[in-house]
């Protein structure tokens, strides 16, 4: 087809080479007939970020170290390619490989969430169509927002729905505000996640009402809904979330899986005493120091941190102070 | 004193011959010495709408009747001259009447908190001065907002410490973003909440990390949080908040007070599905409909709503329409 | 009348008072029949701040210094009671003395503009009438703002309607969201526009685009547009407008008469000369460092300044020293 | 060079092509040595849309043809890849060969600006140094903005060094907050206007304050300051900005090229008569209809504007209608 070889043809032989190099590793999913929504993704998924070398070049070997850590962490599945995965910064090659290196690495048990938005919808499900093959199990699928006045519910519900549509795995919205500046509106939610390929949605924007009226609303759909952050885990289990996607869990993966059950066995007063405890390293690794914060604080706990990519410029000395403090006066360090 | 003169000098009278036709009704504690902290708030308060006759004065016999018809639900309390009271709209002197009103119907185990902030700090000393000597066991100081651009943290923990300072009852913080647009920081309010006459937050902003924040960082403080909203309630107790001060609670006040209990007795799979349905009809009658919503929904509920005073519009019949659907659809009507 | 005696009573005696001090001074604007429309608003209006003594007690020997040293410049007239009065910490007993107080000291041929906006329309309505009486020759009403989320267009034109055709003496309506939160929207001001008693607008928002567009739009209606900032002035006038109400006034107001007399005479290239170094200073005394900022730079300039009411905080010694560093770069120290 | 290789080297034969296709045509800017800022951007640069056929390919005969209607006016330059041209839409690959192909059809004196901002310095700088191969004169650098919270004043400085620094071509600064939600800080325009190779700022934010402000602050540096929409363009060159990339110019660019002749006249009496007539039409085919609104109008005046790429959606038969309502109403169609 004309429009997917304008955009993906540079990339199609780096992606069969990938696929002889992982012989057989795909899941099924993506081609099965049937049910899409058997897939439940309740439990914690970190949104692994991307480390680099000195030389800012992707750094597998270290990608598979964390990996190796995550390993013994009850986490649900993976994110690949979410905001801190630092998606923006690299190529579409390199969105591939990062994903096809995760799948031969995760055993068959984890989910594999992988980043496919783009601002168009042919790129959009040209990517997710290239993520599907690279090993995902699921594409999740951030809002365009550069034209952000013209993204009204009706565009986002179109865009979304022509993904969905053309996607051999099912999708999951995700929203997050503080990076795009647009948060996917209600209504448009609750339209999409009537489509049979659409199963969910990651909400960053830390509205727990919102979150609370999404499940509502979505009670007859079998729609799952992920806390974005780990700042309103707790609430968003207390409001009926399914899981999280959480920053956090890059850092704090144990923590995180133990607040996951202790809400699920209905612990409801131990859970708090660790939520509280989780939220200013939260905030520290997010709103406060962002991705380079992040960073700096997983090499704290035997994790491959390493630089960002610029224009994300390294964390001074004070702020590393700061950081650390934060999570020690919490009782992490 | 010469600052005090010049505001309330006018009322002075008024709140006199209020004191006379209301002998030994004030509760004690503004003049009690000793630990102010024992008040607790746990539990709901309504912030009662303002009745208005026809002609747009203030129907006391209207507010009597409302107040009769919550004499059943176990409240904790009352908020008098909160947002929904449209205490902008009020003078002065109607103010005071209000709270000496509610004071002589409410019985004695209920709180009564009064709205007290003004503009600027001696306007807003005089006021909660005046709120005490009219009966209020608690005063309500809403942030300062006018010069926001100037209302720096420091710049508000200095007022509300003078606040507090002078006031002969406990203080509680108010921030309320959607009508003042700021957030009384956290910051200050970790400051705040050191102050002895400083008794908690009402917070309606809704952010629920901050909420959780705010718990944990004054745990030492024996500081309260309550709730500004009925659509984050739950998550607000499941993260440790005190209690909830809800427009909401003027309609659906056993509803509420049910989920208060639901909260405290660790039924929490009960307690989300009652949440569930008060989202919508909080949402319609708080930032879809604002007060005219409130008030007409008031009406189908037994209590008298009436209309608000100008510039606020009474809802279209296309507006009712919608409003009385919402709560029919949530299993309200 | 019933409404009118519930707020304004306590001032009546006041205010008789006043105009029994000031026989005959008032200007006959406001009980002359015939066509309002006659009043332009052509040149620059300080915004008066309002003197404090050392104990925040209205000082109206200093007020009546800076009006004798505002004297012998050009101004068009002057404002009582905009933003930079701190007309909010102000009792309306106190208004209604600074408008008379001013009445009688300024000559016949200044314009005398008094805010009169109060959140609700019946309030509102009364001091207009009550600043009318006590002298002014225009009312500056500022947009209610406390349930900005109901302050739609239709309800704005509403409340101004009501108020216009209430008041004795023209109005101006006054949009300043950064103090508001809310822009009065351009489709209510096109309406407005057409009242007979509504003169104008004093625009603070500081979008050249909707000021341009206000005067193309009412080009039939002799409606005035007018800079609510010295950063705009130049801009505001090469687009149409007829004045500027300037806090900066209050500090270089020779300098601002003399810019508006260069774009009176066409003389584009000195005007923009003079702007640029107005913009700096401009910001210093208004977003930078608000009202006390603009005092404190009085005072460098033969004016009395003195101190804010609270929680206005006075300028720390290295603001001060940033702020004379402003003026001295550009060229006024 | 390995970073180079990573992201560009899939380009690298299509580039090689396209320099063979167009053998001498690049201007000799990129490759000469000597001061970068002899080159003036005084006057009007339409920032090209990029046609699409019905099946959603780059029409290049159709952007020839829209070229050919152009070059009877006296535009400055044209610029390609602005927010105007769809570029987030755009593969790579498609955007070179934009590049090229305008550069082709474009005459000597006609300045070539094309769009080079990506997320990451790096491929920021790539592309930036493709576009220079390719043809263009100068390169429009956008803020990266997906982590805005991230892009302090000294991160974006950082960034925009290096790209300049490392670019063969002058770069323009690329502010528009409308898309990204990010406004360059004047501290870090200020710092950036030092740098040889950085010659200016377009900035679409429509603050005339800080226009104003950066004109004056950099009357040392030689830097140009270009409007970013028609709307404040008067005023914008009242406060000595050079030129104007608008939107608008797509479809009535000898209009907005007779405006920029009367304010270098001084003819600004006139000026405003033609900039109010501007005003609406421009806000029509920006903020009110966007890109699809702005092809929409270019049909009306001989150009080809055809459909936009998903998930910017046509415009209904009202919104048509509206639309050219508005160019009626003002005396454009």
């Amino acid at each position: 087809m004309a429009l997917s070889t304008r955009l993906v043809s540079p990339l199609r032989p780096a992606l069969a080479a990938l696929r002889r190099a992982a012989p057989g590793q795909r899941r099924g999913l993506s081609t099965q007939p049937g049910p899409v929504h058997t897939l439940n993704l309740r439990g914690i998924f970190p949104p692994l970020t991307t480390p680099f070398s000195a030389t800012q070049e992707v750094d597998y070997a270290r990608l598979e170290g964390n990996l190796c850590g995550y390993a013994s962490i009850p986490f649900r599945g993976l994110v690949v390619l979410g905001s801190n995965g630092e998606y923006p910064y690299l190529s579409l090659r390199e969105r591939l490989e990062l994903v096809s290196c995760v799948r031969r690495a995760l055993p068959r048990d984890r989910l594999l969430l992988a980043g496919s938005g783009c601002e168009s919808t042919q790129a959009t499900i040209e990517l997710t169509v290239s993520m599907a093959e690279a090993g995902a199990d699921v594409a999740l699928v951030v809002t365009p927002c550069y034209y952000r006045g013209a993204m009204t519910s009706a565009a986002l519900v179109q865009h979304y729905t022509e993904v969905a549509d053309a996607s051999p795995i099912p999708v999951v919205l995700y929203s997050v505000p503080a990076n795009t500046g647009l948060d996917l509106p209600l209504e448009a939610v609750l339209t999409l996640a009537q489509h049979p390929n659409i199963l969910g949605i990651k909400d960053s924007g830390g509205d727990i009402t919102r979150m609370g009226l999404m499940v509502h609303k979505t009670r007859q759909e079998d729609f799952q809904v992920l806390a974005g952050s780990a700042g309103f885990l707790l609430a968003s289990y207390a409001l009926g979330a399914s899981g999280g996607v959480c920053a956090l869990a890059n850092v704090l993966g144990a923590a995180l899986c133990q607040l996951d059950g202790l809400c699920r066995e209905g612990r409801w007063q131990e859970a708090r005493d660790l939520q509280h405890r989780l939220i200013e390293p939260n905030l520290a690794v997010t709103r406060r120091f962002g991705i380079p914060g992040l960073k700096k604080a997983m090499e704290w706990f035997g994790y491959y941190g390493g630089p960002c990519r610029a224009p994300l410029a390294p964390l001074s000395s004070p702020q590393v102070e700061e950081l650390r403090g934060i999570f020690s006066a919490n009782g992490w360090l």
